[in-house]
């Protein structure tokens, strides 16, 4: 079977492709790496038509995993997509998730265990690294904890996906990121592979 | 902020949602429970337009997984994805990509760690469910293996993303599935997080 098989040239041509098809020309050129990445994790260069971000979510991401910043995700199927050997600085990648006391949080809460696993990220907060590629409730209670006076992460990456929810946290922080360097994108689409990817275009060009 | 928090609130108004944008109408009932959870994952409800299966890929993936059948993934975020607690046997889920061996299979072969791993699925393949979520040449190498008298796995859920391979893998999967049951979505869509909810749609409806 005729098929290509070269690591280096997969990679060559998709990003080839990307460039061709998708307009980058409104973003600063690192918004644009990390775009090209959350392209490339989807295959949908329409993508870029959606995102939304502040100039400076990619440097400040850099600076902060470069200075050794915890990576905070909603999800195991983020952390397990993030390539812990590109990170510049042994970051910790850290999702609270699985913890044990998530369920009884969650019942006390009356929300879902996503949001509720926002407690056990608090100690980790303060200049870290927000990955949230499933759960819009974990979105909206990262900005209600913000509202709340919590430590304030470096940068948010905002990809929940879906029909109830993700729509409406992604428009509110996009609307009101309360100072924090942000990138998302409008509407239902999202997913792991997408936070994922960004986290990787923020550690591929992070200098420790 | 008011946003909807009931997990069981959430996951009916999304089901509800799905149901009422997308046209299930050409599928077997049980496809479109494998759809619906396709969706529900993407975001996404033109999913069902680039649908590609046979009527029998979910009875029989659900017939091997009572019987205790291994998932063999192609990426540790499609492993990471399947909610094992809703296993109906506590299968074995596996992927080989991290195995030390495959960087040096890869060398040898000339090819991507990802279609390299795969003769690690050897020993694990017959009857097994095969969920590709990442890399078109770990679906192409699996259709080659077949032709060379590979044992067979009971289904094929074929979703391999991005710009090169992907299509065009999952174009000759749909072509010559080799006899065996496979669903897949035409075109350059798919990831990991719709390999995995293809296995937990799989889940949910088998009974050990």
């Amino acid at each position: 079977m005729e098929y290509l098989r070269d690591p280096a040239e997969i990679y060559r041509r998709s990003f080839a492709t990307i460039a061709a098809e998708a307009d980058f020309s409104a973003m600063p050129p690192d918004v644009a790496e990390v775009a090209t990445r959350l392209i490339h994790a989807c295959g949908m260069v329409d993508l870029v038509e959606d995102l939304v971000w502040t100039p400076d979510v990619v440097s400040a991401g850099r600076v902060a995993l470069a200075a050794g910043a915890a990576i905070l995700t909603d999800a195991q199927m983020v952390a397990s997509g993030i390539m812990t050997t590109r990170l510049p600085a042994g970051n910790r990648v850290f999702c609270a998730l699985s913890n044990s006391t998530v369920p009884a949080l969650a019942a006390q809460y009356d929300t879902t265990r996503s949001a509720a696993a926002l407690d056990l990220w608090l100690p980790h907060l303060d200049g870290a690294i927000v990955a949230i590629g499933n759960a819009p409730t974990a979105l909206f209670r990262l900005l209600e904890l913000l509202d709340t006076g919590a430590p304030r992460p470096a940068v948010i990456l905002g990809f929940p996906v879906g029909f109830v929810g993700a729509a409406e946290s992604k428009a509110e922080l996009a609307a009101n990121p309360r100072g924090i360097p942000f990138i998302t994108v409008r509407g239902r689409r999202g997913g792991s592979a997408m936070a994922s990817a960004a986290v990787n275009a923020l550690a591929i060009g992070a200098r420790a």
